[in-house]
């Protein structure tokens, strides 16, 4: 039973499992994820021993948010490379398993850039394949440590835009925490600093339809943390911002175009429209490596275009419980055709800040962006 | 399977079952409605034998929309007066299933009125029964009589507002078609009208969470009526907004208030704002029946907030076949809070028209709408 009135979740443990983690069994290596499309019903562990069930993961979700696929994508060309296989063509596959989030291909080529580094120096495959896992760990610990700075920026950010005492009641969409981070995420770990510094007032979480990522995830891990929180429908949040109970926007982002467009989960967009029309400071919180200086605008963004099935069926976290699939329950009459855009492209005249490791830039330019991306101490790739 | 090539569907029979009927078998008059619970997976009735088992009806949604709201509240009336029992607590009962829509007290109180007024003059129970259901059926007929009025009124709107040739793109929140009315509804009506008259491009379905009211309903009544159409998560329809996509919005109201401020399905207030931000028409299609000049403003609207587990708990349909109660599925992690109002109010400067049976106002006045109302032949109730 669960209304407004309801008490905040008690009891619950700490997070029992890393998100994703490098194993080294006797049998052989594997990238062992925690399978997010069970969240929250169950923590249950994937093992990926090669880059097809890698492949396959990051296409159903098990993993997912921007720069976990980053992490993922490089630890897959380490797989690849310690198993023997054919890293290049390892590497293609990883880099087309979704489209959208630029952190993927950027992991992934990082990575493979290493390796092939490394044999190019004369190392055999084996150490080229330690180097490949070197790097890959080396971008799952810069990703932390980028957590902490978003983190640090994005709270300084909200308290200069938020000066009054009442403390921060805070909206965001998807999931940007923990579970998809080698740290504490990006919007979220804003949201989870402002918390611990006893500035959070509350935390609306959009459920974030179809795949409900805010419900199953973000409930999950402002649950876990303690956090005053409300879940709501994503068409909900138009009668908070008109009855003003939301102070700011805070989301992530899959890719940053030069101009400062942000792809960002669907219905980022319709929020970034209402903060504009409620002047309330839309902020968007995402690491260096999530800028694209390549993607000239907005307009250049290749939108991911998911199956239909996801709006037309109902899937609950709980029936993929126990190694069974999971089953979809119809919703909508049989043959309905669906659009179903994974991500939707906020202008940059709508994005009040977007705040990375390096600083904030506000308001949101071209060459503001590419100043920070300059500062950036990550590894370029080109 | 559904996704954007998908074609509409093909081969469904035409409507099996009237949304609401008067029956008298010989074991005693009851109210019969299709079960709007159930739909699409199954088309079943539920028989109202008394007013307890119809207000359970309105207050699960198994009856919904706000002109057959008024419908069956009316014919609750006659129900009670049938059977001989106490009709004005039965009316007071019926008027307080649902705080919302204006149409439900307008028509409780119309036949309790033909009901009293018969008392009065002299007639006996039974007679003023038969004045009381008489009274149900005028109303139900007057709103089928509206609901064709709307649909002209609100074409020849569509047609002046967009005048290019290719056919209208219009978006829909919830479900506002034979499901809801006497008649073919409120703006699906005009869709409806458009479709026949061969300028219906696309209809743009949105779900409509929680209770999935576009999908299941809307999304079926589209198919019946061989309608193009695509499903969509609510949040999805600002990328639409933003390719252009959207010639029109077309949303029905369950209270007008005398200001023009409308109360409408959660979701319609950020369309409205979407709207108004793409320069996109906003019309509410109503009957005079749901402008209720004694509500002043938008502020003076209540909002019903309905149970949390609406949003926590993913419940199909399906799950509710064959007699058994219908099973939620959790999404959220046990404990979770949810913000879940069943309404919103769009004020009306974000309204390009408001159109009723009567003809259109445009821009949205109160003077305008007083106006309007003054016009109609329905009855006033004070």
């Amino acid at each position: 039973m669960a209304d407004q009135d309801a008490q905040s979740p008690v009891g619950i443990d700490p997070p029992a499992l890393p998100v994703l983690r490098w194993a080294e069994p006797p049998e052989g290596p594997a990238l062992v994820l925690l399978d997010q499309t069970r969240l929250p019903a169950e923590e249950a562990e994937l093992v990926c021993t090669d880059v097809p069930a890698l492949v396959r993961a990051i296409r159903t979700l098990a993993v997912r948010g921007a720069p976990l696929l980053g992490i993922a994508g490089a630890y897959g060309v380490a797989l690849a490379a310690a198993r023997g296989e054919d890293v290049a063509s390892a590497a293609e596959l990883l880099e087309r398993a979704r489209p959208t989030a630029v952190n993927l291909g950027y992991g992934v080529r990082r990575a493979e850039r290493a390796y092939r580094q490394a044999i190019g120096k004369g190392a055999d495959p084996e150490r080229a394949a330690a180097v490949a896992l070197a790097e890959a760990r080396a971008l799952h610990w810069e990703d932390a440590e980028a957590s902490g700075h978003m983190a640090c920026h994005g709270l300084a950010l909200l308290d200069e835009l938020l000066p009054g005492g009442g403390g921060h009641r805070l909206l965001t969409h998807c999931n940007t925490g923990a579970l998809v981070s080698g740290g504490e995420g990006t919007a979220f770990a804003v949201v989870l600093a402002a918390h611990r510094g006893r500035r959070l007032r509350q935390l609306w979480v959009d459920e974030t339809r179809p795949l409900l990522q805010g419900a199953r995830l973000t409930a999950y891990e402002a649950a876990r943390n303690g956090m005053p929180y409300s879940l709501l429908t994503d068409n909900a949040a138009g009668s908070l911002f008109a009855a003003g109970e939301v102070d700011a926007v805070l989301i992530g982002a899959d890719r940053i175009a030069a101009d400062g467009s942000v792809a960002n989960k669907v219905g980022s967009y319709p929020l970034a429209v209402l903060a504009k029309y409620h002047h309330v400071p839309f902020i968007v919180v995402a690491p260096t490596t999530t800028v694209d200086l390549g993607t000239a605008d907005g307009a250049s963004i290749i939108v991911e275009q998911r199956p239909g099935v996801e709006v037309t069926e109902l899937t609950s976290p709980r029936a993929g419980v126990a190694g069974e699939d999971a089953v979809g329950l119809p919703v909508a009459p049989v043959g309905t055709a669906a659009y179903n855009p994974a991500f939707d492209v906020t202008p940059p005249e709508l994005i009040t800040a977007i705040v990375t490791e390096e600083g904030a830039v506000s308001p949101v330019t071209g060459v503001g962006l590419a100043e920070l991306c300059a500062r950036s101490s990550q590894v370029t790739i080109s």
